[in-house]
């Protein structure tokens, strides 16, 4: 019996000229051609300007197909032929990913990964800040799903003196986005209960909107502040900085808009 | 006095087809295009191949240029019209892009960055682990550059239960790069002097050899197997797993043939 694979290509992030070449071409090379577009959020994707790329149709797959029903539609492809799976950002961030290839691996398919930019690595570069200095990341969840672990991680990495990426959730299939504001809140929430003495309405914060457009916006300032700023359309994230090198404070400054008790922060 | 601009562009993984489609854009509307390939490895980054595919020539910048001399060959075009400078991976992840696109805002030059793929979330999901998992990552130096940071790094996160990413130290300009194996021995060393019971050769841990192309290598074993691994050729990355979700053992034995002894690490 002939099996075909399964390759996973990363979109990128923002629009559809956010995948690589090789992630290109191997969609055009590609038998089937499927795309999820709910484990994250590109506002800018054009299903159409992608098909037109790659001179192939497109099925696009829902969280019912994929999870529910364990993506069957894509694995049955993949035991016929060559089947691509376009994802945002890089493949198998998303543990929905990892369970599709373990399931296609199991069935004696052939699975591959071409990469794509992750919102990880963009936020970091976007704010300035030294990748090695972030500490565990977390997604911050809308507010019927509230849980203490965002407020746990941020003061487990504040004590270590190290920064904390804050993934903002999304419900890419409703349209609906966590913004900094709501985020912001669920922190002091937290805070006003548990008192560790890990946020306030002084702490300094970044808020990230669109990263991976051509106009991201970028604002660093204390949470009272970033809690009334516009950071215009989503998807939004947040970085609490830990301890700041002498670069990472004027990084902050330059490129986020910091106000200058910033350096107060420095090691 | 009209400036031009600065964008930083990712060039992602492995080699030259590894940038998006917006990065390739950036370059062919570019008035100059520079390159650096000294802080990250792409072992097939093709210059021939990439000037064809916009259309002029590239200017590579080496270490020196970009650190003693401040890039100013850089600046100094992107005072005169649009500048792209083509780096590997993700801009910005990198300190030196940090120091260059500060001192070019500082000049009044406007600046941007399109996203690339980047080794950090190549290998989380080459590994099929879960990110927010990951503790704060190191590098790893070369033998005469030793430090104690790594194994205190992983102590910390080990200690937490969270993953830790090494990245295992190149020297692109003079084709040097710092071995799986070379990497565990500085460990085994630190750690027979501190004895902070971190790592022995009875640990499991993931190395990782060319993220990003048609042929990477992905293998967990137990320390003292993986030091007499062939891995091919570089770049290497290592990563400690900390405490294992189900699904996470799964994807180690299935993408990394992972011993199955790795379940006893599961929460």
């Amino acid at each position: 019996m002939v099996l075909g694979e399964l390759v996973f290509v990363g979109l990128g992030l923002h629009d559809e000229k956010g995948i690589s070449l090789k992630g290109l071409e191997e969609a055009k090379t590609a038998d089937f051609v499927f795309l999820e577009v709910y484990t994250s959020f590109m506002p800018c994707l054009s299903l159409e300007s992608f098909e037109r790329f790659i001179g192939k149709g497109v099925i696009v797959v829902s969280r019912k197909q994929l999870e529910d029903e364990n993506g069957e539609i894509v694995l049955e492809a993949a035991g016929r032929g060559k089947a691509v799976l376009l994802v945002p950002g890089d493949p198998l961030i998303a543990t929905t990913h990892v369970a599709l290839r373990l399931e296609a691996e199991k069935r004696g398919i052939k699975t591959r990964l071409v990469h794509g930019a992750s919102i990880i690595s963009a936020v970091v570069g976007l704010c300035g800040l030294h990748n090695y200095k972030f500490g565990k990341s977390v997604t911050v969840p809308f507010p019927e799903n509230f849980s203490e672990t965002p407020y746990l991680v941020l003061a487990q990495n504040k004590g270590l003196g190290l920064h904390t990426l804050c993934l903002l959730d999304i419900d890419a299939e409703r349209n609906r986005f966590l913004t900094v504001r709501e985020a912001l809140e669920t922190f002091l929430k937290i805070e006003a209960k548990r008192r560790l003495g890990v946020v306030d309405k002084e702490t300094l914060a970044v808020g990230v909107a669109r990263a991976g457009s051509p106009n991201p916006t970028v604002k660093a300032g204390l949470v009272k502040m970033l809690m009334d700023y516009d950071f215009g359309g989503p998807p939004y994230s947040l970085v609490f900085p830990g301890k700041l090198h002498f670069m990472e404070a004027e990084a902050l400054i330059a490129f986020a808009g910091a106000p200058s008790s910033v350096r107060r922060l420095m090691e």
